[in-house]
């Protein structure tokens, strides 16, 4: 799997999704909106000031798109939110608010976006030879609890399924394969590795914890002689903290220079939260996710 | 700076430095140690049983080395330690003695290795373009404090001092640039870069908290508008802890294949600590850091 089959499996679809842009004001916003309206990606549906933004739609040569206005950062993230829920947009994005302000639109108790499960950030890397790996939650949740980590794993798994891969590889990552009370992330990975075990989590391989070695090398574990289902073949990898998650996120962009694409989970709607530093094929990767998920789940 | 070149280097110096293998057994230890040695970077002092020696050294075309015998694991990290003390060895290598032995002999109080220094582990990444690149440390000090952290720095830094970059430049890691209570590891990065500022840390420039973008990427400094000495161009980075390091090296080892060394610093000598899934390049680039070192510093 990788951004250019997923783009092409997307240009078959009969439907495109319709994507809320709160706050669509800046020229990298709409730079990364044309091009996924231009690739046929999805319909944008532009919240915020009108003169601006038409102005900038024709600066942009983006022709075909609906518009909302709102005056505000936290009117623009309100009437992003209502256009999902009302069912005039599929997935949400973030334009020009900050992320705390669409967030807390999102997570309003009757008006916003919140489902049943956690909020969690999924990076996707592609590596060399098209083939996706997700580090999760890198982006969203400091420091989660057992359960948390159930959810995000859930969250990342969900994603997998939406992209045809039935029964994703999870590895719960720490920095050994032994399980050690002096490093708490290998806890938390053995009891999610036996949640998974007892049933308590479906629809994936899961074992921890792992050295990331063990996740991604086969020859490592060859040469360990560890036997684990993953067998250095993990498609979504479980980071113990936020750091950590984006500290391999990162490394994994900046500096091996993969393509990547990022997306938040668990709401109703899937949420494309771009960042001023991604790349423009970075911010289309993301909305191409966003556009998959929605396709291939219906929500 | 990149492996060749400073291989090259030790070649054209006058003396080689001499190497003590704690248990020097098994065939991937006399793989690197036939390997160094037939380069030129080190000289093997062979410690262990005579027998399996010598008819390993055979097998493995290894004619010129030096050999102490020693019967068990204890006995030959004790005698490998004292090799280095006594002046018989410039540095140590951990042959098939587990990493706690081995340890545990060169932490004793009298006759071991220990300086002032802590003991820290150096991950050094060669990026494309032939650059070093430092992480440290993922690989001894599971949960270091603000003590802790400032001598793993000082470590690192001695390390790049000898390899020729007067002034290093370190990157406290985090997930993000501003300081944030609830990320504890901005707080030491912030502490630590002040402790630099005020003249308690000499010889690097050091900024903190920074999120691995701003360390490694002058674009997204640019993008995102951050004014850091650091610029994207860190020489180490200093990770949180010792699971977001190992995580952090593991994937510019395994994911990005870029080749890497290890050692670790602050003890008399340094100390060469191979894993099993160590590559024969990784383990000849260790040996070569640790070659590197001793010459250029003296111990």
């Amino acid at each position: 799997m990788s951004f250019a089959s997923l783009k092409k499996s997307l240009l078959q679809a009969k439907t495109t999704p319709r994507i809320a842009i709160a706050l669509a004001e800046g020229e990298e916003i709409f730079t990364a909106a044309a091009e996924a309206a231009g690739a046929g990606i999805c319909s944008p549906v532009l919240v915020g000031r009108e003169k601006p933004i038409r102005e900038q739609a024709e600066r942009s040569g983006l022709t075909d798109f609906d518009l909302i206005t709102a005056s505000t950062p936290e009117e623009a993230a309100e009437a992003a939110v209502e256009a999902v829920r009302s069912g005039r947009a599929d997935l949400l994005m973030k334009g020009k608010v900050p992320t705390s302000t669409l967030l807390r639109a999102v997570l309003r108790d009757k008006e916003g976006l919140r489902g049943s499960r956690l909020l969690s950030h999924v990076a996707v890397i592609e590596l060399p030879g098209g083939r996706f790996l997700a580090v999760t939650d890198g982006g969203l949740n400091i420091q989660p609890g057992l359960q948390e980590k159930a959810a995000i794993l859930e969250n990342a798994v969900a994603l997998f399924q939406s992209l045809g891969v039935k029964t994703p590889k999870v590895a719960v990552l720490s920095a050994v394969e032994v399980v050690n009370p002096d490093i708490p992330s290998t806890l938390d990975a053995a009891q999610l590795a036996q949640m998974a075990a007892h049933g308590q989590i479906k629809g994936a391989v899961i074992d921890g914890p792992l050295a990331l070695d063990l996740a991604v090398s086969p020859q490592a574990c060859k040469l360990k002689k560890i036997n684990t289902p993953i067998a250095g073949e993990a498609d979504i990898l479980l980071v113990p903290d936020l750091v950590s998650g984006n500290l391999l996120g990162k490394s994994l962009i900046y500096l091996a220079g993969y393509p990547s694409g990022g997306i938040v989970l668990g709401a109703i709607c899937p949420i494309v939260l771009l960042s001023r530093s991604d790349s423009a094929q970075e911010k289309l990767n993301s909305i191409i996710l966003g556009a998959a998920y929605v396709h291939h789940t219906g929500h």
